[in-house]
């Protein structure tokens, strides 16, 4: 009897991070970092775990679009899902009624998310292997087979992708161990947070240099005077030999952004994220030429690979940041290192919020090992929030991640963390209304 | 005591138009007709009614996003939400939890149209007005105050704005009075679904013709050969004369769009639509170059007005096919009707589907009437289907939609087809299920 999948449960999960201003930005006052957290079953009694991150209000459309795409999943064998990956991808975005709500972008992308990480956990865990070694232990033909290039094409092709990954299997093996030794080098969002005071950021900033962290970040976008101030503070306290990128959330129009920007200049700012509407590639070109040598970076509201291609063909972007759970998850995810690596624009994912830094890391890791083979200005987003909850946390050590080595994609919440939180009805919540 | 809106109601309605293959193309081969439609009812007694249009399964999500969405409408007085719909509909895509879904797009963006579209009903029933008259009798100072310029400025400022439509006032009564006695040029898609076979293409082009319609639509792009027999037949049925736009439904690359409109050229493609990727602008771009002089037309997928000012900006379309509820609703169509008329692309709005003739026509009659001020190159998509069973359905007369009289947006259903399409409780359904 083959194995099936049996179950996709959902569960609404909500953290109360509002309370303390942790997260605030300038489109984001107050977020409570919640996810549709997703357990795939199988009929012998195996799970895997994944999920789509938001900020609160919301996640209940995307617990609701989770059970519209576990229709097309429950009944499934394992190994014909497991055996090919880009099939169940197309699967779930490609149905014909549920592509309307996209296609390949907002909820039930990243619904479609959720579950497609759930089943690479799964995958991990059957073969005993955390997801970055898995990945990294798959052919060129292999990895290509997963990437859907119908709209890639005038990029990317199948036969350049395969020479991207053929050049990088010589050292695969010498690559996995140095991650294994030496971890991969992270950047620390926690001093920054526009809520935060003056105190508070010049005190975390120089902790973050203290911790071994390199790069810090702030966010911006809210006061033009305040920026430069807190710019100013944060340059004062780590000093000149310390990158510090700044990130405006999408708070700015095109010539905003610039202006903005050159005000910010003299304190040298590494890079500038977001700078205005992620939809607007043509506006993030027009940025990038106006503030260089000041890098844009953007991506973690890149819906889907056809706008990262187009990124990447206008030139838009210097550092790429892919999320978890806003394109479908670790199978388009393949596509985008790919389409990077092609440009040659290095990949620096988006964390923070609730499991993107524990499961962007196993796509940085495969990065390095498989695909670009570099960890030249590649650095992975680290905020200090709600690791407690997952059973297989990020572990940071002198600003750099370890390489996870239990099996699995690491976004696997602990039991009593998953039913706590429960919204509405969890004991967190229940306390919070009384 | 100010008068309020007490409720947001949504009801999932799906129609079974998959039996007949009606509405059959590349990428939606059995669509189910949908709506998440809703009643935004005002303490006084007074309603109106909007809807979101989908193909089917995914509806309940829709449904679920409008839920979400009404929270942050239910209560606020009447004359406030009316008196600054810019500010309402920011309200409903800027909320800064909901808006991790989007931004601006998807699911949560086509639930802000929904509602958004019931209230600019309810605006049109209280103004005694439909509401093409309704946009076409505000001046040119409301009009752009219900504009978004937050990304728009490199495209369009507020000041240019102001220009295009202080241009058109001289001759706004003159064209509503030409719009009551001629109406507006319709083209049908009717005779050109996949799914049906040749003797009915060529029975329905005819047909179409003889009614009075100058422009037909093909749907194309699952098999090239059976594509060129279907133009050629087509065209020998219709004659020279008459313009034969095909569809592709996103079914392409941009290599392989290129090539299939070259066989297809030689039967005089009138323009090809979604040739590719909705999320494309480059690729459209591309395409457009290599098939002209075959026109490029898109935007029933097209997400928000920073999509289709990129495709204005790139150069990357010659007909902008804007959608009743795919952007949110009457307010940003307004924004992007003023993009168009910027660039001098003529807008031919998306229709067919459910409610979306009966919403699109007011869009285009504001559009000659305060915009644009011309009728060149522009027709409505007409499609021959629901239209029974709404209270004020669309008008066709030789190949023309006659103009709406009747106060409102004419998206109400009639309340005998809103609960027997219910699903999947309404008796439609359950006697599919019996």
């Amino acid at each position: 009897m083959a194995e099936l999948i049996i179950a996709v449960e959902t569960a609404d999960v909500r953290f109360p991070t509002s309370l303390d201003l942790d997260g605030s930005d300038a489109m984001n006052p107050e977020p409570d970092y919640s996810g549709a957290y997703v357990t795939v079953r199988t009929s012998s009694g195996a799970a895997g775990y994944g999920l789509a991150f938001t900020v609160g209000r919301g996640n209940e459309v995307e617990v609701a679009a989770v059970r519209s795409l576990a229709r097309l999943v429950v009944g499934l064998p394992v190994e014909e899902v497991l055996g090919d990956l880009g099939a169940f991808s197309r699967r779930l975005t490609g149905d014909s009624q549920l592509r309307w709500l996209g296609p390949e972008k907002g909820a039930i992308h990243m619904a479609a998310a959720a579950i497609v990480n759930a089943v690479w956990d799964l995958y991990g865990r059957r073969e005993g292997k955390p997801v970055w070694r898995l990945l990294a232990g798959l052919s060129p033909e292999q990895l290509v087979d997963l990437v859907d290039f119908r709209y890639l094409q005038d990029a990317l092709t199948r036969e350049e992708a395969l020479d991207i990954l053929r050049r990088a299997e010589p050292g695969r093996a010498q690559r996995a161990e140095q991650l294994l030794s030496e971890g991969f080098p992270a950047y620390t969002t926690t001093p920054g947070w526009l809520g935060y005071s003056d105190e508070k950021l010049v005190r975390l900033s120089q902790a973050a240099v203290a911790e071994g962290f390199t790069q810090i970040k702030l966010k911006v976008g809210a006061d033009p005077d305040d920026d430069v101030r807190r710019m100013r503070l944060a340059r004062e306290a780590v000093g000149p030999g310390i990158r510090i990128a700044v990130d405006a959330n999408q708070a700015w129009g095109v010539p905003q952004a610039i202006d903005w920007m050159r005000r910010l200049a003299p304190y040298d700012p590494y890079w500038i994220e977001e700078p205005t509407s992620p939809d607007d590639i043509l506006g993030h070109a027009a940025v990038r030429r106006a503030v260089a040598p000041i890098k844009v970076a953007t991506g973690e509201h890149t819906h889907n690979q056809v706008m990262f291609k187009q990124l990447l063909q206008a030139g838009a972007l210097d550092v790429l940041q892919m999320d978890a759970s806003r394109t479908a998850g670790v199978t388009e995810n393949v596509a985008i290192l790919l389409l990077a690596a092609k440009f040659g624009v290095p990949v620096c994912p988006h964390a923070g919020g609730l499991g993107l830094c524990e499961m962007v890391q196993h796509l940085a890791m495969f990065d390095y090992v498989a695909v670009s083979g570099s960890m030249d200005n590649r650095v992975i987003e680290y905020v200090d929030h709600l690791h407690e909850h997952f059973t297989d946390p990020v572990r940071i050590r002198r600003g750099r991640y370890l390489a996870p080595t239990a099996p699995g994609l690491s976004a696997e919440l602990h039991a009593q963390s998953a039913a706590a939180h429960r919204f509405p009805e969890g004991a967190v919540w229940k306390r919070k209304a009384a």
